[in-house]
């Protein structure tokens, strides 16, 4: 019988972090300031950012130590499972061999653990006691909030109205885990009560619920924000993800042809891919392939450009692609993936076409999802069936004794309304609205240096 | 740093069952006929159960070998870790180590599985094409829909309607494994529609979703009832939970001094307690706590007596402690042990005296749930609290330095409701209705042998 989980044992929790950037052949663009046009100096985000990340942002060590305690506390759920999908690869009849790598083991149920614990242990060490951030359907929110409890920090989440109303669930984990959950936009800041005024109604965005926690930060004392995603430092952190699935892909003397994972911001598919990009690099034909939402797709729609982070535009400008940072998304159900941008280091890489990226509508993702859950039998989340579609996709369209392997970045246990909905076949799909984008794009050109 | 995850490999997996039976030094009372008051013949039951498990009800045998299929089924997510709650011991300044073994992992979130996939097998291999059973909150139906998804069976649930309405969650879960759900009571079955008849606005409950599946069992071709607890072929599946864990204990060179579970039906319990029970029987003064609501109190202020299975009343008579097979339990919200009586194995054991119960309300169980979340992070099916809150209390109540080990049944992910509530405080505890448990006793005297 084949081998169907490859397991490693607490020793094999890696003990470094992989820093790409060391080794790309080309130069990263640095982010910008919105009124001087000139590179952003790193001290200027200290006031809402811890500084030991920012610095990490920044470093040019290819491997950068994961210090004691964050090994601790990712030894709560790591290492993590690589799972091989025999029952799938059965109903596809396929030659291929399909691996997934299962994060939503951990706690909270996905892989922004990874990063949530560090944060939180550089942030604890530099004597803040609060960390705010924004969050969608919650996966980011209850993630944080795992972390911030266990290193004792104090945690707000500005959380998107329309699922701190639709969707109680995660904020239910949250507030278990003692964080205080608001929803958003709020009251509580000058940018909210602003939003609020002109759209009392708004169900409101991540955009807009990341400006409010970067503005609660900046305001309270010893509070910092907390990044989701798109930061070098967050992409960094996630390449446990990778280096584990290497060791455990080696053990059974397997090597990948493709590597598959969603994107919103991209760090769950930086963290599986990145450690795999030295061989890329070198020349190996592995193929590496983002899946983002067609009803949200800033790498195959945007454009690559100077952009703000965020609605609000607190942010320096990050070169990234974008569909513009005052993107409203349709109301699709895979709301971890609805982002306007997607983090300039995938980005980069994007660009010089050393990595793919592919897009799908919701019901051909979550109809691939339910194939999963059914010959799996483990649930994904609807960001993940992004990544389950993609690889089916290839599976069927080779005949060839392939390796893919799927970044499974979490469970859909929280999100069984979106799946009742589509056995209900009450989803529909959506374009994107691409009259908006384009003019959002035209007005970011002035920002342009 | 102390080792907080004991694992164990796939060829860990038990190869056999233990059946506690043959080592009791007392005989286990028949189930009797409730006409004749005649011991029931075993084939009796072949026109609604599997003739290979009602064989294993009866085995003489000590050991009974696991088929190689249920293995490998078994393998999807077993062996599952022992934990030892390092932070929660921490949190309660206690000298005892606490040991959980966590069947959360399994795929439906709890350890219902177990049995689940042995009992989809064996009616498969006798031709079987469709299961039926009852389900509560969920935990059970969707294991059972996981296992016959497994082994290409049918599945048909009868779930309690309260439950169908208000907590859609694991309904969905069934539905996607392929089950077909029907909220119960329901026009399907003649018992159904009799008690519509007589009381069209009923929420339902267990008892009356048992006596509909087992209708509907016995009268449609190739199809068979599949039990969730009680039987001791249920509880001889479990144990593969109580060998697993005495492995783990003897790695880390452990003996409990407490074992510790919740109780419905009782199977999880025994599951934990069983491969035990020898130790116990030569002298050891090894302590097993079953624990139970208060409102549902079936071994703490229930009679040891003759009772049927079923409200229906088409099940044998089984010798068990129970409150009354008409037994309406309160509305709380640990749903799944909310059964009127206890396996008659388990019953006996307490009879003996050679296991202890003690029943604990709701807000006690949850409040010592949230702490278990806060501290080790993992959130535990409101079932499971109960065992969390003996440990609690035990640790709190002894200077001295204990190994306590408890059985963590199932997450608490599908029950964010429950802890929505408490977290409110919308909850309340609930007294069991003593007036009507003593008619029902006595009532009950009458059908004794």
């Amino acid at each position: 019988m084949d081998k169907i989980k490859i397991l490693l044992s607490e020793k094999d929790i890696p003990r470094r972090w992989y820093n790409v950037k060391v080794d790309l052949p080309f130069s990263v663009p640095a982010p910008i300031d919105p009124v001087t046009k000139e590179p952003v100096r790193i001290d200027k985000g200290k006031s809402v950012f811890c500084g030991s990340l920012l610095e990490q942002e920044e470093s040019l060590e290819r491997w950068i130590a994961i210090p004691e305690p964050v090994i601790k506390a990712l030894s709560i759920w790591r290492p993590t499972p690589l799972r091989r999908a025999v029952y799938l690869e059965k109903v596809l009849k396929t030659k291929c061999r399909i691996y997934y790598k299962d994060e939503s083991v951990a706690s909270a149920g996905s892989f922004k653990q990874n990063t949530a614990v560090a944060q939180a242990y550089y942030n604890k060490k530099e004597g803040i006691t609060c960390l705010t951030t924004e969050t969608g359907a919650g996966q980011w929110g209850s993630a944080l909030s795992f972390a911030c409890n266990l290193f004792g920090l104090k945690c707000r989440v500005y959380m998107v109205r329309l699922s701190y109303e639709l969707k109680p669930f995660r904020r239910t984990l949250m507030r278990l885990w003692g964080a205080e959950v608001i929803p958003s936009p709020s009251k509580r800041t000058v940018y909210g009560r602003k939003i609020l005024k002109k759209t009392p109604n708004t169900t409101g965005s991540i955009g807009i619920s990341a400006s409010e926690a970067v503005e609660d930060a900046f305001v309270h004392k010893n509070t910092k924000y907390a990044a989701a995603s798109l930061f070098d430092y967050v992409n960094l952190h996630q390449t446990v993800i990778g280096l584990e699935t290497k060791k455990q892909l080696k053990l059974i003397g397997e090597k990948p042809d493709y590597l598959i994972g969603c994107v919103g911001g991209g760090s769950n598919f930086a963290g599986l891919v990145f450690p795999f990009l030295r061989d890329r690099l070198k020349g190996s034909n592995m193929r590496m392939i983002a899946v983002e939402p067609a009803s949200c797709p800033s790498l195959t729609k945007g454009a690559y450009i100077y952009d703000f982070a965020d609605a609000g535009k607190f942010s320096s400008l990050q070169k990234m692609y974008t569909l513009g940072h005052s993107f409203v998304p349709p109301p699709v159900h895979t709301t971890g993936l609805r982002y306007h941008g997607c983090s300039p280091l995938i980005s980069l890489l994007y660009n010089k076409k050393i990595i793919e990226a592919r897009a799908y509508h919701q019901i051909e993702v979550l109809t691939a999802g339910v194939l999963f859950a059914k010959a799996e039998r483990i649930l994904p989340a609807p960001e993940t069936t992004h990544a389950i579609k993609a690889a089916i996709d290839i599976a069927k369209s080779t005949k060839k004794s392939k390796c893919i392997v799927i970044n499974f970045s979490g469970h859909g246990f929280f999100d069984l309304a979106a799946y009742e909905k589509f056995l209900d076949k009450k989803l529909k799909n959506y374009a994107y609205p691409i009259a908006e984008v384009k003019r959002a794009i035209k007005e970011l050109l002035q920002l342009q240096p």
